[in-house]
């Protein structure tokens, strides 16, 4: 029978997320773990790759298995997370039809990345945002980004040419600002009416986050996308200048490929008729 | 010259804030970093212990020196910042008057605890937040830690008879849920109009935060309030057993400390008139 599995991991001391010949892989640490319950050498396929250093909140796989405990999924996904090491964890497991492939029938992938705009790099950032020093304007990369929708040839945004087509389709391209991080100054809160006091707190710092949902990503896309609207977002690069770069089609455009830290994989979507679980 | 450093930590790896004989402490960073910047041994004062594990997002320190650079606060941050481990970093650095002692001055300090709720660990929040499988009640762990508020002694919530007084006051205690961590589910954001799908997301778990200021806070008391407030959220306590645990001081009711990893100091709070930079 087949499963899909929602996986979580911090992806720091991974390889990424496929099978190599060397280092340490999020489907390594699957399959080992999937033997270990199952008796069986199972195959884990995913959703996509994720590079060395990229996280993964919602990262899908399916694999297929005659285990008798694969019949009860809450027992094989309490087992699965027993043997898996603390940076990577099934989230969920369902039963699927045997037509439902992890990477073929995705109808969809978010990703987010997420940037630390401010003069200090963070230590409690420093695993999950990129930092950068320049003050960032959310809105000209909100412009920016809107300006990616659509169905438009990425080849401008990837890293090679890969086999077959460079067309995908953009969803939502959409960028925010989650909060202030740490700093200094004088608080608005006194502790008694009228006493104006300091926290060592402030808005010295600026999270925000780059959220893309596309029909598939070329190799980089989601990282040259973020390094391309952080260039418009320190005023390198104009918000209409991304139309440009998509348009032209030209590689060297293109902002530089962000750091894998800051980029997360947060969800993947299936249709509802090949979720539909067999009787 | 005095200066007032507001510091960030990752707590994870270090064996709390103040020197010891053995082991990496943030105090041991600083003084390092300070040593190489200003070519003097200097000592630096910090607000109050944090224990290992436990991080900062605005732990503050004070120290005096004479060097030249410390003339210009803004150069010595970045001095000192450059030779700081990533896992800690000076915010902000002001230089303030003599009289201002970075734990005796403090008019208050504000911890927050993080909780996930939830199944399933979650490899994304396991640095920062303490992982509990049942599901909590907010409310009611809101409603007891109302009653914390005021000025009491706090004993029962010590780990130990201290020296001086147990008597705290507590200006504010809450708790609120922070979102809702991955899973799966049926989304209500479809592709297209009304073609139903799945996310490999949903709301199987909760991140919860206890936020508590006070004027101080007794050895691990902050840990062990989070403790009975996670007593109070799956049932084992009502809210009202906290003000009979309190009313008690009898350190034997009171929940157990909650691991190090959930705890971060956020900000400690200075008077106005002891924060004015002297000419």
């Amino acid at each position: 029978m087949r499963l899909l599995a929602v996986v979580e991991y911090d992806g720091t001391d991974f390889a990424g997320f496929q099978l190599q010949a060397r280092g340490r892989t999020v489907q390594l640490e699957l399959e080992s773990a999937l033997a270990t319950c199952t008796g069986e050498a199972v195959r884990v396929i995913g959703s996509g790759r994720t590079d060395a250093g990229v996280h993964a909140r919602g990262q899908a796989a399916h694999f297929d298995t005659a285990a008798t405990i694969a019949a009860h999924p809450d027992q094989l996904l309490r087992a699965l997370n027993a043997h898996l090491p603390t940076d990577v964890k099934v989230r969920a497991l369902r039963r699927v039809p045997e037509t439902l492939h992890a990477r073929h029938s995705a109808l969809s992938r978010r990703y987010c990345y997420r940037v630390l705009s401010g003069r200090i790099p963070s230590p409690l950032h420093r695993r999950y945002a990129h930092h950068v020093r320049a003050a960032l304007s959310c809105q000209a990369m909100s412009d920016a980004a809107q300006l990616l929708e659509g169905t438009h040839d990425f080849i401008a945004f990837a890293s090679e040419e890969g086999p077959g087509s460079t067309v995908r389709r953009i969803d939502r391209a959409r960028v925010w600002p989650v909060g202030a991080a740490a700093g200094v100054g004088r608080s608005d809160r006194p502790v008694s009416p009228g006493e104006p006091i300091w926290h060592t707190y402030g808005d010295s710092a600026q999270l925000i986050e780059i959220e893309v949902e596309a029909s598939g990503f070329l190799r980089h896309m989601m990282r040259r996308i973020a390094g391309t609207l952080l260039r418009v977002g320190d005023g390198r690069l104009r918000p209409e200048d991304v139309a440009t770069i998509l348009a032209s089609r030209d590689k060297s455009l293109a902002g530089p490929t962000a750091p894998a830290r800051g980029l997360c994989l947060e969800s993947i979507a299936y249709p509802d008729q090949e979720m539909q679980q067999p009787e």
